[in-house]
């Protein structure tokens, strides 16, 4: 399947080499292509620039991110939060039209200091505003509550025992990305939590995740919902 | 143990009934005692009013705030969220003073219609603004992330495999919090967020949790991290 990635940082790494291992055609797409060839510097979080990392998946293409929402027959936004809405509409809307996106992406607001805040929550989301920014697109939030490693590799925690989130306004995209959350990285329980402005529940929960990562010193958890 | 309950909701009912159910001397405060008793009509969620729930509970002494909470050794603070600072202050500063003030409440406002957001979060909480507006109490936040029902019997569901959460500045009220929490109501696991601006994250599970009762069509659920 054709599968275009916006965003180059560990989230769009991690789900391309994911993807790509299970056959996908995966472009990954970027502002500027030579730009971020160019870097040769850790990013912020210390991994290795996307210059190092693209040596050792050659096979997946760095593109425009019109480019690579073009190619995608999906698209997942990986940008961060506070780029994602300028990136998508760099992307353009004609190649987002019909097309299920799905939406990684998490407000984080780094201007007040550590933890971060969220830029938009509790009467909106970012989930929402992509939504409304991009009409024609089949939004699905999804992904945003687990670290990029469990979002791939969910096996890694529980034998998979715990669980992930959907939030929609199209049913038939969500079952869908369901699909594919099952068959591309074995995700056992997805929740429907049901249309997209249940995307605000989903990013709220990124407060307690940031204070439970600093109480276990690892990110490598979930949350289960024991019913 | 002497411990004072303000509020005469669900909550309070809920949690008073247990608590003298185990031997402990309840005394539950209102704003106005004989318009309490007065009322005679099913509350917004459909329970019996007070004047009725009283009368199977005789042992329970309804009281003044202030009352309330100079009866407790512990104060638990089980108002609604909008209503819960200034049934504070009625109860009284000296009275709180020094006194663990286990804060139970979700600043839900209703006013922007079905399902509710939040009056305060992301940059501070229901916690941290009772934590200012009485310096002197040792705040900690709890139980909010769970149904009435929940806090007082959490081995009803999965024999009491999943979290709660305590939040606060004073490490010896959250340890003895967390001890009051598995010897009044079995509580099995008690995770400690952090100081009282964690109260934020688990404040900010309310929008999920709404939207999960409504996808289960019942509150007895809950969340278990895993790790």
């Amino acid at each position: 399947m054709k599968i275009g990635i916006i965003g180059t940082g560990i989230v769009g790494q991690t789900l391309g080499a994911k993807l790509a291992e299970r056959g996908h055609a995966v472009m990954i797409g970027t502002r500027d292509v030579a730009k971020t060839l160019a870097r040769t510097e850790p990013d912020a979080m210390g991994s290795p620039p996307f210059s190092v990392w693209t040596k050792q998946h050659p096979h997946i293409k760095l593109r425009t991110f019109a480019e690579a929402a073009a190619h995608g027959e999906v698209v997942i936004n990986a940008a961060s939060g506070s780029a994602s809405i300028e990136a998508l509409k760099i992307a353009g809307e004609a190649n987002l039209r019909g097309k299920i996106l799905m939406d990684l992406a998490n407000s984080l607001d780094f201007s007040k200091g550590m933890p971060p805040t969220l830029s938009v929550c509790n009467t909106d989301s970012l989930g929402e505003q992509i939504q409304r920014a991009f009409p024609k697109a089949r939004v699905v939030k999804t992904l945003n509550t687990v670290s990029a490693a469990l979002m791939v590799n969910p096996h890694r925690l529980a034998d998979g025992e715990h669980d992930l989130f959907v939030s929609g306004n199209d049913p038939e995209a969500k079952t869908q990305v369901t699909h594919y959350l099952k068959t591309w990285f074995g995700w056992k329980h997805v929740i429907d939590l049901g249309d997209i402005t249940t995307a605000r529940g989903a990013e709220m929960l990124l407060p307690i995740w940031l204070r439970l990562w600093g109480a276990f010193k690892t990110p490598n958890f979930n949350y289960k919902i024991v019913k």
